[in-house]
């Protein structure tokens, strides 16, 4: 029997207790050996619950427990997280984690932690909630050089895009709704503005690289000038309008990573991945594309992955899953550089003007687009885009990325 | 240095050398030591073939090599593939596999061999090609109770029916074309009857359910008897036809397991897996439901898997992916008693009748369809369905299951 330690009472951390009993049988049947909960650590105290007597607030209880060797943090942030992380790690506690603010951050130090103490930092609940994908990745996709991931990885804007798109409405109001049915926080900036995409794909694009990609460096704009108007344009084009992470590793190992709204052409298969479902799109030399679809966060999935790592701990004694992911920097391509197609609105008015600064691929007319037009560049650098964007001022309505199916 | 044989260079077996050679740096990083191909085992002769010296005409002359420790058995059928792949494992060679056909029969025999010498049998390739799909089930999904697998996992018949959706075209007339393209084989019944499917939903069943199932039991049917007229009415109603081979684990732990063409409803993720890309939706009582998707066949897609499995070969030491199949033969659910939506298509002049004889849940309309109506059933038990079907003799033109989005 091995001792598990959750840390954080919260939605995911009591999804990780209704796993481990629900699903005992099975978990204990895949480990090899039975998984108890030994502790819950959180700072409140949780009168009549079922596991009321597990509950601890002092950390300092669960790592002098020698029978605990499988921490689970499912408390999120940077603060005690990384603390508590740590000192697990540093007493050869293996780890489990869906904090990817913490992964993203401080991925390459505690896996190197780990390493050191033999024991396993995971975290496959990090980006893509019960999807398993960092799994595939690393150890499925073993024979590929790995190109590209390009994923829908935040489930909250995917739901506010999918219901805008859907229904006409504005972003505003969309995402009151989604703040009232509880897909979207009451303060939704980690969301909407892609810092959540951001630190996702940063993890991805580490795993694939082995370096460190820093979150920090990653181009990155969310969804909040997405109007009804672009999705008549994307409409008429044959596209939806997503919320793309990606990242295209260069011949010489450089990263061009970024997070942007993006029109998406309908036969892509990240057209078709609507509401708060993710999909992930995995690029091999020789594999050509994969796809990997599920629900992307949410309770019970997210907690699913997590306990799925607390397995690989308890079968491989702590040395599972090791990732090559080393603290040395990832030279990240200049964003400037990276070619794309853009789509661009403008007013009617400025027609001449805008379409001679461009590249012009093709004009595109919406219903309801009496005032403004739009059209597709030819492929260009982001720099030369920026440039004549810049110079145009408020001419441009608004540019959004396009990807081909 | 890892010495590695393949057996058969034929398609697949021509990739398996392409891409450890093109890959050979991934790889070898990934496996922890160099792999290098020793022997090509083929009837023919290469010559003029970079790898022309490493084709050996004698299984013998591999398996009697000490340094041999990885066969990669890509040569297909029953026979010599099923002598050979026990041969291998009796010596303590681990075996790699995309033989979907030997996999299906002689699966639980062969792992118990390779468990009771020490090394691995792994089959990655042997169902949805490239596409990471038995790792997943295997070593990502284990906190789960998996319920249900539902897939497209025949490239060829995909291909035709979305060909025949997009063109309104005959079914014959698609298959000759396909034939043309090199998508479906000169004698093509394996595919298009569903036998091919059906083998891989065995796979599937016997991985999910640790037991063995008989492909030989599972309800199988092709698509030759769809028509452009039913595509018409899918269209009508929203809907793709995709062969689906489907499997679920009751409570009981028995499995019902079919193949059959499906209209499939436009909201459901496989409704958008068109061409000859294969999608595979796996349902757990935790996650919900997540979804695979990628290249089923192809040259290097499959090779790609089998290297991956050789990889863990490699790595192990021999004792890799030890999945829960045994001898003990699953126990399959009684078809007739299945339930299932219907889509009956019938002659206008035998409404009445046909009408009386069902569950009618909606009636639908289709371009085109003046001398034939359509309707869907409400869920009923197989047997029920094939009782009235045949009693109204040639008054129903055609009836397909359905999936609901």
């Amino acid at each position: 029997m091995i001792k598990v330690a959750v840390l954080g009472y919260g939605t995911v951390g009591s999804g990780v207790v209704e796993v481990l009993e629900k699903n005992c049988k099975q978990v204990a049947e895949k480990a090899g050996e039975e998984l108890q909960v030994g502790y819950i650590l959180d700072l409140r105290d949780f009168p009549g619950d079922p596991y009321a007597h597990k509950v601890v607030h002092d950390f300092q209880v669960i790592l002098q427990d020698a029978e605990v060797r499988i921490v689970c943090e499912v408390m999120g942030g940077v603060g005690a997280a990384y603390q508590f992380t740590r000192q697990a790690l540093e007493a050869g506690k293996s780890v489990c984690t869906s904090n990817k603010e913490l992964v993203a951050k401080y991925g390459a130090e505690l896996l190197e932690i780990a390493r050191e103490h033999g024991c396993s930092y995971l975290f496959e609940a990090s980006v893509g909630g019960g999807i398993p994908l960092i799994r595939p990745i690393c150890n499925a996709l073993t024979a590929e050089r790995l190109l590209a991931v390009t994923g829908i990885l935040n489930g909250t804007t995917n739901y506010i895009l999918t219901k805008m798109d859907r229904e006409g409405a504005d972003y505003g109001e969309v995402l009151e709704k989604a703040q009232e049915l509880g897909y979207a926080e009451r303060s939704p900036e980690a969301d909407v503005e892609g810092h959540d995409a951001c630190r996702k794909i940063a993890i991805l694009s580490s795993l694939i690289t082995g370096k460190h990609v820093d979150a920090g460096q990653i181009h990155t704009e969310g969804i909040t000038s997405i109007t009804p108007g672009d999705f008549a344009y994307a409409r008429a084009a044959g596209c939806s309008i997503k919320l793309l992470a990606s990242s295209r590793i260069q011949e010489d190992g450089s990263v061009y990573a970024c997070v942007a709204p993006f029109l998406v052409e309908a036969s892509h298969p990240l057209a078709a991945v609507n509401d708060v479902f993710n999909g992930v799109l995995v690029t091999g030399n020789m594999v050509g594309d994969v796809m990997f679809y599920g629900p992307g966060a949410g309770k019970l999935p997210t907690a699913s992955a997590v306990v799925a790592d607390v397995i690989d701990c308890a079968k491989s004694g702590g040395g599972a899953t090791p990732c090559g992911w080393t603290r040395e920097a990832a030279s990240l391509g200049n964003f400037s550089q990276a070619e794309h197609v853009f789509f661009v609105r403008a007013r009617e008015a400025d027609r001449e003007a805008v379409l001679a600064a461009f590249p012009v691929d093709r004009l595109l007319e919406a219903e309801g687009g009496a005032e403004d037009f739009g059209f597709f560049t030819k492929a260009m650098e982001e720099g030369t885009f920026a440039d004549q964007y810049e110079k145009l001022g408020n001419k441009v309505l608004g540019r959004i990325r396009y990807l081909a199916g």
